[in-house]
């Protein structure tokens, strides 16, 4: 791939300490592979720690906000996509993403890890994973479970290359 | 409430037999009840059958296409809404709906039931139900389960009034 | 034409009396020529004028809402589509409207002619006409121009079947 | 402005070699600014002429597609944003612009300058401007006309800081 590999980074937008920890663990590493981050762009949870992890080790970081404006954005932020569609950007969020790492959430992140299944895009969750959903039939062929963040990153180089 | 309720139906794009004359069976109860039904919109699946099902018994059919014309949407829609939007389409879906029945299905299916518990929509999943996801916390106070369309209509009536 | 045919209206959000009335009346013709009104949805100007016009002589009305709740929603829409989009809704009203009428108005409104002639729309304007516009080629084979809602009505007839 | 600011670029999707030549340049010099260009992406006309000017002087390209995969995209993009939606990333093109200049163009470039000035972004047409329109009352008070790339950076550095 020529141009810099996009990872995808879902998760709640409340989340404890530890979670956070991971978050922005995560941020940094993606940045030391000099890889792009997109994230939901809010200054909350997963998204505002992953996005500091990137920003202060040198990372580029592009987040898709759900409002028009800059109001809720991180301050991490590289490029603030303003999209005024509310939660409609969760598609963009994983359309625009090369490869998704999911941390526990909500029904949010559940809806992304679902459209990315939907769009055939690889999905790591990160700290839990999936169960079988009897009635809903999801191709988990490009499903990945791991633990840490290293993990993660191993895998992000297995599956985009 | 004044306007006639909106009852989406979600569902996979393919189901089997049994499955297409339950949709066809609750979009007819929907019609009888003089509710609108509105569901994904494409000649396929749970879609095509729900709206076959109000269509042949005066009902009100909106369904919101992925598409930016008519290919591909069923002929019994009264109201095709061209969006040109794919799967962010689905955002609209459950926004546009008062409450929602899901059938079986996959991906897709499983982004709607995400988002509106997300939106803090009532959600009803007829022949299967949603398992508690580790890692992934839903406010499930509005997610119902059951079997036939029968008690669905029942439910409805009990939420959305 | 088998289904009904979706006339979109736009036009402002304040708009004077003597448009109002205008537009309460081409809602009523739509109305009563069975077609569907399609329009912008909010409690305002052209759209809250028109939605009343059809509603009251039993036209269906289909309001694609910038938001995701009825916040600020006419009384008079049967279906209110809420989008949560903002004004990426614009883009929805074209697309599902079979034929566009357009009054008076302002920034809104010139987009929805603009994305109206680049999807190939057929686009009345009423009371007024967009001039040609230097630097910006506009394919006018599908733009009219009239001054009252009965000779639109005319070019909806002429156009649309 | 802490962030670098987003220039968007919106034009023709087919354009003469002048206006190429312009175009590109315009990419160069927000390069050389180390602002960030914004453009719709497409390998095409005045986005691919303007994301090759800024690519080859060391800028950072994003290209709002509105497809949902790199099909037809400028391979100068940095980071392609892959919507799936359309002409409705219209809306996000203008949104997540902190100034826009606009090229000559066809109807899609007329709806950017109309959701610009809806939302109250600055906009500098380059090579032509864009006359009164009896009937669409628009807010000019951030609207500019210019004829060269070099005098729409002087607008760019007085309005947008």
């Amino acid at each position: 791939m020529q141009r810099q590999l996009i990872v995808g980074i879902m998760g709640g937008g409340a989340a404890d300490k530890a979670l956070l920890d991971k978050a922005f663990h995560l941020g940094r590493l993606i940045a030391e592979n000099n890889w792009i981050l997109l994230n939901g762009g809010r200054d909350a949870g997963i998204m505002g720690a992953s996005a500091r992890g990137a920003a202060e080790h040198g990372g580029m970081i592009i987040g898709i906000l759900p409002g028009d404006t800059l109001a809720g954005a991180s301050p991490y932020l590289t490029i603030p996509v303003r999209t005024g569609m509310g939660n409609a950007r969760n598609c963009i969020n994983v359309l625009s993403s090369d490869i998704i790492v999911a941390y526990p959430g909500g029904a949010g992140t559940l809806s992304e890890i679902a459209l990315a299944l939907k769009h055939n895009k690889p999905v790591i969750t990160l700290g839990f994973s999936l169960p079988d959903l009897p009635g809903l039939h999801l191709n988990r062929d490009r499903l990945f479970s791991t633990q840490t963040p290293e993990s993660a990153i191993e895998i992000i180089k297995d599956q985009a290359f």
